[in-house]
């Protein structure tokens, strides 16, 4: 999408992969909205450190940078052996894949991957079916979140008040967004709506990612402490939720997402307003049978404890909030059951969450 | 409640008056948890400034200040004549009424003191009542608070998860707290629990001032974002919720109290976890009609653009974590409703937030 870069706009995506310096070039969001700079990862080691300490989140950005760190690990590798070479892979995709368990994307993007590689002969020619397959799959995730706009742009109507939670914009994805694709469409069918961005503490991903992301785009919105959600639904404030997800179970409709969209979609059904899951088809999970089998990350209790800004001399700190002596829980996702979604927002259309498995045939990249 | 100051532990109330230095000391609860200070006011404009800037905050804590406030202003009057006397004081009144419109405590105290006040023929005979009425309901307060740690003791039980929301704790009142009270009366009677605080954003109370409370009593706690609560009650880690109020109205038991308690109202009763609402009876609106008319404080955006906390060298710091381009919505409250809470536990007894009325016999000061 557009960024203003000093006087000029340009247009950038999240995650690149650069195969003259085997480099994955990523947005450095835990700078946004503070400061926009581009870094790169030397190995595929400091890739899954940019995947584990959110240098990239959201399901599609760490599903195409775990596809271009298989690549990047892939490329790096010396010599001939193909069997070496296989053992190798394994363990740049397991590495990559625990960066963040409760991520489907990176698993997904990294078996097609994978699948592609599987029909080269040779080192070589793996290598560079790697590096092909994986530009497929960011090329494929901007496709699926251009659809999603396409698909969903008619929810957001004339003068709507849209609730969102966490950022599952284009900062989330290679481009677009998914949670966002069907407003950044309404406003290309020049449409004018409001958008209130949850904080989405405790990493505030909505009042950093979200509300920088809307500010780039230029679309009205106002940032609100998650806890006046309830407030703005009590006075019908909200005419409709869009959220992203980090993993959607196939077979149930479940939906594991950034903590505190449970209790989003709980306050939209009490208040009778539609509850949608935008997605791409990498994040639907076909396998797991039941959303308590879902990892939910266990993350640093400093996060809950403090808060990362910009002080009075706009460096950025981290401030340390709580009581020095108190401990916290910080449970990083949660799990919304499909009673309380009103549709799953794909590519391939609109469908209630529980009718993922019957349209499997449609849905299963 | 006890303090450790350095290596001694001294008891402290959060708001005490100073007849000879005609002065309102307040515990300063914007430095806590990191600096534990006393301040004075000099006047009843700055103990107004002071209820609206939250160097004190809490529905028992800014009753007993306004009180002290109007005994002070009260004092402060010099001449004999009683009808400028009394236009003083009803500016002193107002004054300190709208310092923070949504607490219906300050009023209450305030009304109570100048009941009292009314019995004196004489300016000094006034001034002289008022500071006596104003130790009186700070008194009161303390023993309502007390004696709804009797009431509610029972309900914390052996093993129990407690979630609590903002600070409802001694810090809130001028002494024991009100949903802190059947907390700290298990406590007394050696039953072990844990507490969960949400941290309260955007002011962060329960991370704050609740967490450091219960680090000074020594009850076991962590903090959770606000958005955690959701995922703890949906995986059955939550057993029982307590919190406070800043308005009951004794009409329809409607609760208004600070930004997110009704999200967790409605959250407790989606989980069938019981959700108390602790009040002293100075808490309850007797006048109001219904729960729309309760003046919801719009506070600055500042507070959900950011967030107060040290930083690494330990000095006290405001940190900008949002979109610098982006405007916030800030309630400060919002309001319960009768259906979804299990019942108000007060000085006089625990009743269904929909019996207070019939019940004003016993609940009317």
């Amino acid at each position: 999408m557009l960024v203003s870069v000093g006087r000029r706009k340009a247009h950038f995506r999240t995650v690149t992969f650069d195969t003259n310096s085997n480099e994955v070039r990523l947005i450095e969001q835990r700078l946004l909205p503070h400061e926009f700079k581009i870094v790169g990862t030397a190995d595929y080691r400091a890739t899954a450190a940019a995947i584990r300490d959110m240098v990239v989140r959201g399901a599609g950005a760490i599903g195409a940078t775990a596809a271009y760190g298989l690549a990047q690990g892939a490329q790096a590798f010396r010599g001939r052996d193909l069997r070496k070479f296989q053992a190798h892979v394994g363990l740049v995709f397991e590495t990559l894949k625990a960066a963040r368990p409760t991520a489907v994307d990176p698993v997904n993007a990294m078996l097609q991957v994978r699948q592609h590689m599987a029909a080269g002969e040779s080192v070589i020619e793996q290598q560079a079916l790697a590096v092909a397959a994986a530009e497929e799959f960011a090329h494929e995730n901007v496709e699926h979140c251009r659809q999603i706009g396409k698909v969903g742009a008619r929810l957001v109507e004339e003068g709507m008040r849209v609730l969102t939670h966490c950022n599952a914009g284009w900062l989330a994805f290679v481009d677009i967004g998914s949670a966002t694709a069907p407003m950044y469409a309404a406003q290309a069918e020049a449409r004018r709506f409001h958008v209130f961005c949850d904080e989405t503490r405790p990493r505030c991903q909505g009042a950093t990612l979200t509300a920088w992301e809307l500010a780039q785009q230029g679309i009205s919105h106002d940032v609100i402490a998650d806890n006046a959600a309830g407030h703005l639904f009590q006075r019908g404030e909200v005419d409709l939720v869009i959220v992203g997800s980090d993993r959607t179970l196939g077979r149930t409709g479940e939906v594991a997402n950034s903590i505190g969209t449970y209790t989003t979609a709980v306050l939209a059904q009490r208040h009778g307003v539609p509850f949608y899951v935008a997605i791409p088809l990498s994040t639907i999970d076909w396998n797991l049978k039941v959303g308590r089998e879902i990892p939910i990350e266990d993350r640093s209790a400093s996060e809950v404890l403090g808060a990362w800004g910009v002080n009075g001399s706009r460096r950025r700190e981290y401030v340390r909030v709580a009581n020095p002596s108190s401990g916290a829980r910080n449970p990083g996702f949660d799990v919304t059951p499909p009673e309380l979604i009103t549709g799953v927002i794909t590519p391939a259309g609109i469908f209630k969450p529980g009718d993922l498995w019957k349209n499997r045939g449609k849905l299963q990249q």
